[in-house]
């Protein structure tokens, strides 16, 4: 097992009817100047805007409205110059993950003179030697867990570039209340039901020897997020199935289960030049391609058939002592799974109907998440681009 | 699934080699008025006292040694005197659980101008309104989770009691070398590795709702030490051993994997009185009373198969339809494997040998944990005098 490092100093404060009690007091304790951001207008709808402009009325906010979904550098540029002519105190993040990815970085660029998108350009570098504003945030959707970690993924839309920054600090507040995710529709609550499995097998999948302890906790997380997500796609109001499956995107991502582990991530690399191609959900992206990669990684290296068999044993209660038929039966439960969540589970459904950008795209995957070093089973472009392939018709190669 | 509030800022640095290079850096952050607590000859033994001090040679280190097992209020009014007298900046604790407990109380003593006793007394009611030293700690045995939460257990040998008291704040810094329990015995070893188990169950065995996330964890967790435990005794020096047991004992008592439980302890209270009774060591009564405990609440409340079954199936991998047979199988691999750590599995192989206290155990058991009201299975005084019976004769009843 690795050596790590290991703090985490979010202060989470999960359940429902906390905001009228706590909101106030967890914004106010870093100052009154508030640069309250979020997205379009589905805090409204909800009645959340009220709520959190009534608790707060005391305290001065700033708005900065409009953070979209893969949030970009023009935001954060916006968010910057407000932060700085109203010398801000605290940024309040109300939405989902792009909100609070937004949040984070905005907290940074304040002290920051130059352009934002450094701070992105350089993967956080020079954000860490730099101070960053507390955030406060309320999660209202279940998926990336940047409500407790230090890490955000921006878009910069003249350059093409999607590029995760890692700043100094997670949020100093995350307050997640299940009910809040009630409303989310469907194909959102798939996506991040998606989203949350696929960071877990990202995590899971990992040369790191003998990780025991981190394996067996993203098992009990994984078959958390497989039993809850179909019952929240039928109830969408079933409590404990919203909270399960926020509480699971939170664990997922807060670092505890990837301690000691030793490889970087390959599918997510793989989707974000689906989604730089063409506009497609990040997490529908990850259920087309997760599938096909399993099966590509079993083909490709026998010694996968071990931890892909444990996958099926543990998590999926597969039995059986041959581990490359156990392996092969985990595969097709993934992929049954994320279809009766409803996604589309070909590149064609959702408009990818010519393999024209494979190259270029499985290129720039290999390139920006070193694929052929640092991937669980390294992958050249020509293996991407097989599985882009794979992607193209229906079911398992 | 309950509301809960989560928050842990310790910094854990884990692994190999990390003391030479961040042990000064760590300590002197806080200040250079070092009190130094540590057990007895065992750091002097294998080298760590002469690490320590050597690396912290230009710091003022006070030491305070011989804090034993069952840390005693003695020595935290000794730690108190020396707290305020030297104006102690940071407490440094090297050791085991105990020592790690007497440091965090000893670090809330320094703000406090009566006897410590009263801090346990209250169990922390008033230790959490004052401040707080921070303690930076070296862990030498992986147990009791004290490295990363806010709990310690008290003894005062002249009024019987054995207390637990919760302060403000868990420990700063931690560092957690597994290489540094190469050299922990085998019954230490066998009874730190239960102590693990225990935490683990005592939580997964809790009445709330829907608590997948956690319980899934919690499973994981369980497997590892199972898992982990023997190979430890046959290899001392196995390093992923060590790794394994040691991370698993952090995170069974962090307060990650008991986010939203119901319910208080029962097999810690049953043992509290064997060893305040009797002087035992905690993780061997938890080994002779947690199976017997286990097939008790099974007799007596049959809705308790469900869960035991769901132990059976995704800690110890049994198979079967029938809930209460698997739950009884589990039972039975639990007894099992306890006995293979080489445990002494009856109340008479450890001194034990007759009933006369168990009366008044039972009684105190009973009220100290409000065992009738806050229990997984609510026990009365007759239901833990049944308990401690069963644990007079071999095997499960």
């Amino acid at each position: 097992m690795k050596n790590f490092r290991f703090q985490n100093k979010t202060d989470i404060r999960f359940g429902t009817g906390r905001l009228d009690v706590e909101l106030h007091d967890a914004v106010s304790q870093f100052g009154s100047r508030v640069l309250f951001v979020y997205g379009g207008h589905s805090i409204k709808k909800s009645g959340l805007y009220d709520t959190v402009t009534g608790l707060l009325a005391d305290l001065q906010l700033t708005e900065l409205p409009g953070i979209e979904p893969n949030p970009k550098i023009d935001s954060i540029r916006a968010g910057q110059k407000l932060a700085k002519d109203q010398d801000i105190d605290v940024v309040l993040a109300v939405g989902g993950g792009s909100v609070i990815d937004a949040a984070k970085v905005i907290a940074s660029a304040k002290f920051y003179e130059g352009d934002p998108w450094d701070l992105v350009k350089d993967r956080g570098v020079t954000r860490r030697k730099l101070q960053q504003l507390p955030v406060v945030d309320i999660l209202t959707l279940a998926a990336t867990g940047s409500e407790m970690n230090s890490g955000s993924v921006i878009s910069n839309p003249v350059t093409h570039e999607k590029l995760g920054t890692v700043g100094p600090n997670t949020p100093a507040v995350s307050f997640l209340d299940p009910s809040l995710t009630f409303t989310v529709p469907a194909r959102q609550t798939a996506a991040g039901s998606m989203d949350i499995l696929s960071h877990l097998l990202e995590q899971y999948f990992d040369r790191s020897k003998n990780n025991d302890a981190s394996k067996g906790m993203i098992e009990g997380l994984m078959r958390t997020v497989i039993k809850w997500a179909p019952i929240a796609l039928k109830q969408p109001d079933n409590y404990d199935a919203r909270a399960n499956l926020m509480w699971s995107a939170t664990m997922a991502l807060n670092g505890i289960v990837s301690v000691a582990n030793e490889n970087g991530w390959t599918v997510h690399s793989l989707e974000h030049e689906l989604s730089a191609y063409y506009d497609i959900t990040h997490g529908v992206g990850l259920g087309i391609l997760t599938p096909r990669w399993m099966s590509f990684i079993l083909t490709k290296d026998a010694t996968t058939a071990e931890m892909l068999a444990q996958f099926g044993r543990h998590v999926w209660d597969l039995e059986g002592d041959e581990s490359y038929a156990v392996a092969q039966a985990a595969i097709d439960a993934t992929f049954d799974w994320i279809s009766r969540l409803g996604f589309p589970m070909t590149l064609p459904e959702v408009g990818i109907k010519d393999t024209q950008h494979f190259d270029a795209m499985a290129t720039a995957a290999v390139a920006n998440a070193s694929l052929e070093t640092r991937a669980y089973v390294p992958l050249s472009v020509e293996d991407v681009e097989t599985i882009y392939q794979a992607s193209m018709t229906d079911g398992l190669a």
